[in-house]
């Protein structure tokens, strides 16, 4: 069995944003060498998420109003956990509904992706940097 | 290391249903021979969820209606999305809560399964061929 | 390929509560002598879920109001799933938004994490035993 592990590192100039990451996906399988296993890509922070969907700008509207009609991020009060001088209540919320990682199959050394899949990071509390992992097993 | 694919294809009569697609998993398990490993299923359309909990009717009628509420379908108009000629905006957002996929421990040649564990397919914009990946490593 | 199974089993005395496991997971891991692979940490029951987020009381606290307000406990009546004598509608409702499972780095030996990252059990029908399952592969 083989392993492969590589960060890739963020910072987002807004508080929230999606961002495709398939390329840096992909790139980091070709150095891995592996052909056939699983590869894991997660949020190493927990006010963000991977999570895989269109890359479509209106769909990623769509997200955004959803997520705040679901978790205002105001008033920043309504949140117990602001009360430890954080801002980001909200951004642990839409999180959970996104999802902290996906877990994609390689096969013959590719992401074994359907037609219209592709990996996003998704970031609810941005402005420095924070770190997203993807893992590789296989041979 | 032993790796296993498969392809489920459904096409769904209705916009949305929920299909049991355990013994399918099962039979894709028993051909690849592996005993000891993890198993992926997915689904590969970005509009369908893969997701594991109770095979009782009353509970997929409480997600059908949870899920509307959330996410309604109409109107159409409501979604950004929809503007590229789609109307299935909904069907993105319904799939981000109920989730794109499942790993499930194998164990002695089975699904490492809780007593009431069951995989289903979550198809939220069906009337067409869309498919669910099975992917299984070990040995 | 190496691989190492585990279960836990908690009663926790009241309906909901969130445990930090991740003290228990490490153990596993140490246990497998796994250096190399992936963890996958479970609910076995469709009442519960598994994640990772912050060990922080007050967020917990936000997690808890949130859920309520989408999927009440309250009226029971109002799932047709407690028509099978269930009062736990609300609890199948809640796993999906908080997840079943995470799928963890495992690198040198150590579950591969950011800063914050804390594995949590959340409970949302408790009062009886129930069981978490962590599953992992590697070298």
């Amino acid at each position: 069995m083989k392993s492969h592990r590589e960060v890739l590192t963020f910072t987002i100039p807004a508080r929230r944003a999606f961002i495709n990451i398939t390329g840096r996906v992909e790139e980091a399988l070709a150095q891995s060498g592996i052909r056939e296993g699983l590869c894991l890509v997660n949020a190493m922070h927990i006010t963000a998420s991977v999570f895989i969907n269109d890359d479509e700008p209106g769909l990623h509207q769509d997200y955004e109003q959803w997520l705040e009609k679901l978790a205002p991020h105001e008033p920043v009060s309504a949140y117990r956990h602001n009360r430890t001088g954080e801002d980001n209540g909200d951004a642990h919320l839409k999180r959970q509904v996104m999802g902290r990682e996906v877990v994609v199959a390689v096969t013959g050394g590719k992401l074994d992706f359907g037609p219209w899949e592709q990996i996003f990071y998704g970031e609810f509390d941005g402005r420095r940097a924070k770190r997203v992992l993807i893992k590789i097993i296989g041979e």
